[in-house]
């Protein structure tokens, strides 16, 4: 644990710095930015606690910065938006050293910088157990252009920007058998979706540049919790086709019970499950395919209140709300 | 403690709002606000652990929902800025009632409205052992009217909004005896500024308001710290007048090394320490007088390397740059 609490937080203090609007960063009461024309702000905070959502058995201090700034950025490309800036609260405890949380900062800058993000404040305390990780994330989205999880109607088109499942698939090895064990490489690639997550911000902004309706979700919490976000905010219901569902390779070789747990109720996936009209379906696909990446569709939207239902083989399940709770786990 | 994070987090989701630039509060994977013509943005963050920061025996669930608030609005006070929206992240042990947390919201929302500010966005998470509060506030500034640390020059005078050192003295108290046992009207004056410490918002305004050159910062880790953090960002000495700083009544009795240790190194006073050029020092106590609001001058600012003297009785003595440091503290 570091000696002092000031040249801890000095020498975090970024040496560069990328975002132009950026006035003030870290070092005075508050950081300032100046706005930017024709857009607005986005701001979001995802928390994750040592032995809650992570244990030092599971993830390296590398990956914990890397991923409890994946959750936020993830928030931000669900609304369509751009991340800029973050802050970061830190409560230490006894048990982590100075080198573990420098491999922490770096996790969290080395993807900050990816996204030319700017750490611009923070607050470090001291806790007697467990180490917690808080992050703010601030951006921005084109005026009007945030989508939201309330736009989808009947008849829209379910669409996905990829497979789910394998962080939670991953999440099952390590608790299972921990970080330091031997794993083949269908092992080590979900859980490398476990461990360092990547959230799906140009996916995000190839929808605003699109234009029109959209509605829009990141996979936080699994699949068929993220569905019945968008199902009760849009007054709608949601019918999945497991037959459109693209599953990952390495998620092939698992009992079909099991691949359908960790794809409907797994979470921390960070893909953008979204609606769009299926007339415009067509176009959007092309201009995701014109940029590289993959669209799939997964189901349809129908008239309903916030039922979320998978269609099999011609059978149809109703999806429980599951997803991780933290207050029921305990 | 809670049986649904979900519900919990609907629950806590505001019926109405105060800022006009607000687009999406809580509800969706983020907030989304306009910006204001002319004006900066603000970030700030702080954090309050239990039994670092606060007990059980020391502050109600109210207090500290109300001071974890009160700790991030001072940043913005001593910047110049208006709070306008906080997100919070809420780590819940099973130690901690439904009722409980409903008095630690209520004590947060209640300060908030009293600024018009909204609560836009949170993350409640469950931990095992401390409750955690962690505060994003934002807000705004005039364009390049951010009072900053760094605008000391020789020669200003170094003032004070109000007096300082009762929250300190607050705690002691506590401490020795705990919020529950029986207090001298005298006592629990004491006990109030540290419960529910008020940010100085309205000074901070009338500095921006004045316009000229103001270093500023707001006392959350004592004078001496406060001070020693101007002189360092302006690479010059304060020298503080021991005969001009405000002494409040309830301090009075207190044996007098007693009340120097709780001045220069208690803090959350959350009052404000700045300096201004002395040939300005008149009009700037005028402007404050007009608006009812105290300003003590309380020393000068010299040529220096970032010391803080302290001057009584033609002695001077090197002041420590103490203040609460959460590492050194375990």
């Amino acid at each position: 644990m570091p000696y002092d609490e000031f040249d801890w937080i000095n020498e975090r203090k970024p040496t560069q710095t990328f975002q132009e609007r950026l006035e003030v960063g870290i070092g005075d009461d508050a950081a300032v930015y100046r706005p930017m024309a024709q857009m607005n702000e986005i701001v979001c905070v995802d928390t994750m606690i040592e032995d809650v959502h992570f244990r030092k058995d599971t993830m390296n201090p590398f990956d914990i910065g890397f991923k409890a700034l994946a959750a936020n950025i993830s928030d931000v490309a669900a609304m369509g938006g751009v991340p800029h800036f973050y802050v970061i609260s830190i409560a230490v405890t006894p048990g982590w050293s100075e080198e573990e949380l420098n491999e922490l900062y770096r996790g969290m800058n080395e993807l900050g910088a990816r996204y030319q993000m700017d750490m611009i404040g923070g607050d470090t305390v001291s806790s007697r157990r467990d180490l917690m990780v808080s992050i703010t994330v601030i951006g921005a989205v084109e005026e009007r252009q945030q989508l939201l999880r309330s736009a989808a109607e009947p008849g829209d088109i379910v669409f996905l920007t990829g497979p789910v499942g394998m962080s939670a698939a991953g999440l099952e090895l390590l608790l299972d058998r921990t970080k330091d064990a031997a794993y083949s490489e269908r092992e080590k690639s979900l859980i490398a979706y476990h461990q360092r997550p990547v959230p799906q911000v140009e996916a995000g902004r190839l929808l605003v540049e699109y234009g029109g309706r959209i509605a829009l979700n990141d996979i936080s919490d699994g699949l068929a919790s993220e569905c019945f976000e968008i199902a009760e905010a849009s007054s709608v219901s949601i019918e999945l086709d497991f037959s459109g569902l693209p599953v990952h390779a390495a998620m092939k070789p698992l009992e079909v019970q099991t691949m359908k747990k960790h794809m409907f109720y797994g979470g921390e996936d960070f893909e953008l499950v979204g609606t769009v009209a299926s007339s415009e379906w067509e176009k959007l696909r092309e201009q995701f395919w014109n940029a590289g990446m993959p669209l799939y569709a997964i189901g349809k939207v129908s008239e309903g209140n916030g039922q979320v239902i998978l269609q099999e083989n011609g059978s149809r399940t109703k999806l429980q709300k599951s997803g991780y709770n933290h207050f029921r786990s305990s």
